[in-house]
């Protein structure tokens, strides 16, 4: 959560001068995102009445070869009317360009907080909006495979070794059992979409119960859409504070999925282990981080046995839930 | 450069709720502030046209007995029209108030940017406009006491010691004399005003060369206005790159305030010294930052021989640069 790259005033205003967007007002680091810099953008806009956007640095874990796809579903998206920002394309019609070494890009900027404690009538909104991204998704030209897949959780967990997630904490190791078992899941039979992967409460702006962006789309790939569904479940339907199963909110988020695309069968038989799978990825992850990061760091660590324990929900009422 | 408190959108509505602007549309921590975590916050605005804010939530450094001066100063100087961003006061009347054991403002957001590499016509226009709110500050019912003076640089450069100071660089414990020296200035007999006392290109907005903030008042004290200058021209008036002075910035620092406030003889007479004073605040507190950060800390120490050196300047050149 910083900016990792100071680009002047002067810097930012030839930056902005390659967009079609008027002059620049102002423009403030902003403290989101761990793998770019972005600051909030103000320009005299191309009518002058003004206009502001997101201007991205993207500084590592992107690989440069995935940002046509990312930036690319952003335009798809939007232009088919999903809260979603789209991409400014500078003068010559790129979606980004190289600064130093760097990709840039500028990104429409979208209204609306993201919750911290999330309502059911968010998160049935959040479902629904969910879906109708699915299916707006159809029909875009390119697609990316998903690099934390099932077979990469187990893989990242195998890195950690039993004597590393031990030191984390000692039921850690009992993990890379259902790992084996997720890896095995093979999703490629369920319908297939452009899907989020990482629809945190963070990554959604919203006003009210209204949701008016889905941001961060740079775990976005091409999966099973039970697999979004599951990840977005297993991040919305369990309180902040206490990590226990909030009924209302998790059904929601189903619910207002199925208001707008309602499961297959095999898609609702196979949620529970998918929703399993789905919380090994940030068990797996945040073990590695655990690891890679000094006991003294200044960032705060995210315990991986948050995710265990909804793993352990999931693995006791999965059935339930998804029934 | 970080935000240092976690506020959740409902904190955050709530928060706003207590002031007449209109409810929260958009919040986002902004990388700006050492000592304090700031929001730019937008709201619908009291009569519906949005409106934009920097939520400002005092860290540290700050004593709170001293936010009616800093807070009252904005106040005082916006409405004399001033380009300074005015507090905004809650129902009650308030302006700040406190959450969970830290103070909370409300201030208005001002366009521009802060210029990186200033030019001679942006120097000329901050010289002016230092001058202007010399002038508009008459009136101003507080005062508070510089405690960034003279006689507190070669305190904290006595704290670092001359070991201390020779482990940062072999030429510090040089700077003892003449920060007794400076010391022994007594400038209160210099036409007095409420002052800056920190006016860095990085506390200034501009659009092209008008000034359209002043903002950080929260080194702002009582005192002469031959040092606000001084420091102000130490700031500006030097190459970023190079640290080689800049006879084209400095002398229109001087120029532009003297097209609102001409020196008087005194002033005059003494800014050689006070400018070499002005320096040494800034080697002092670099010096004592220095050895409070460990080697390996991830923030970037400042050099005091940066100041050093204009120090240097200043102690040749001063009486030309002044005359």
């Amino acid at each position: 959560m910083a900016v990792y790259t100071h680009l002047g005033a002067e810097q930012l205003a030839e930056l902005i001068a390659q967009y079609d967007v008027g002059t620049l007002l102002s423009a403030k680091g902003i403290a989101e995102g761990v793998s770019n810099s972005n600051w909030l953008i103000e320009t005299t806009g191309n009518n002058g009445a003004g206009a502001r956007f997101i201007l991205t640095m993207y500084e590592r874990r992107i690989e440069l070869g995935d940002l046509p796809y990312f930036l690319g579903l952003l335009d798809h998206l939007s232009n088919r009317g999903c809260p979603v920002p789209r991409t400014i394309h500078d003068r010559t019609g790129a979606s980004f360009h190289m600064h130093d070494g760097k990709a840039l890009a500028l990104i429409e900027f979208l209204p609306g907080v993201s919750p911290t404690r999330p309502e059911p009538d968010q998160a049935l909104s959040v479902g629904a909006t969910l879906a109708r991204m699915h299916l707006a998704s159809d029909g875009f030209a390119l697609s990316r495979a998903n690099t934390m897949g099932f077979a990469d959780n187990l893989a990242l967990l195998e890195k950690c070794g039993e004597a590393g997630l031990a030191s984390i904490h000692k039921d850690l190791p009992a993990m890379l059992a259902p790992a084996r078992s997720a890896a095995r899941l093979d999703l490629s039979s369920l319908p297939q979409a452009q899907i989020h992967a990482d629809l945190f409460p963070d990554n959604v702006l919203m006003l009210g119960s209204q949701v008016t962006g889905l941001i961060d789309f740079y775990f976005a790939c091409t999966g099973a859409m039970a697999l979004d569904l599951a990840t977005t479940h297993a991040a919305w339907g369990f309180d902040p504070a206490s990590n226990s199963y909030r009924e209302d909110c998790g059904s929601a988020i189903i619910r207002g999925y199925e208001s707008v695309r309602p499961l297959t069968d095999a898609e609702r038989a196979l949620l529970p282990e998918i929703a399993k799978g789905a919380t090994l990825r940030f068990v797996a992850s945040r073990a590695e981080d655990w690891l890679d990061t000094p006991d003294d760091a200044l960032v705060t660590r995210k315990d991986p046995m948050q995710f265990v324990s909804r793993w352990r929900f999931y693995d006791e009422f999965g059935a339930q839930v998804f029934a």
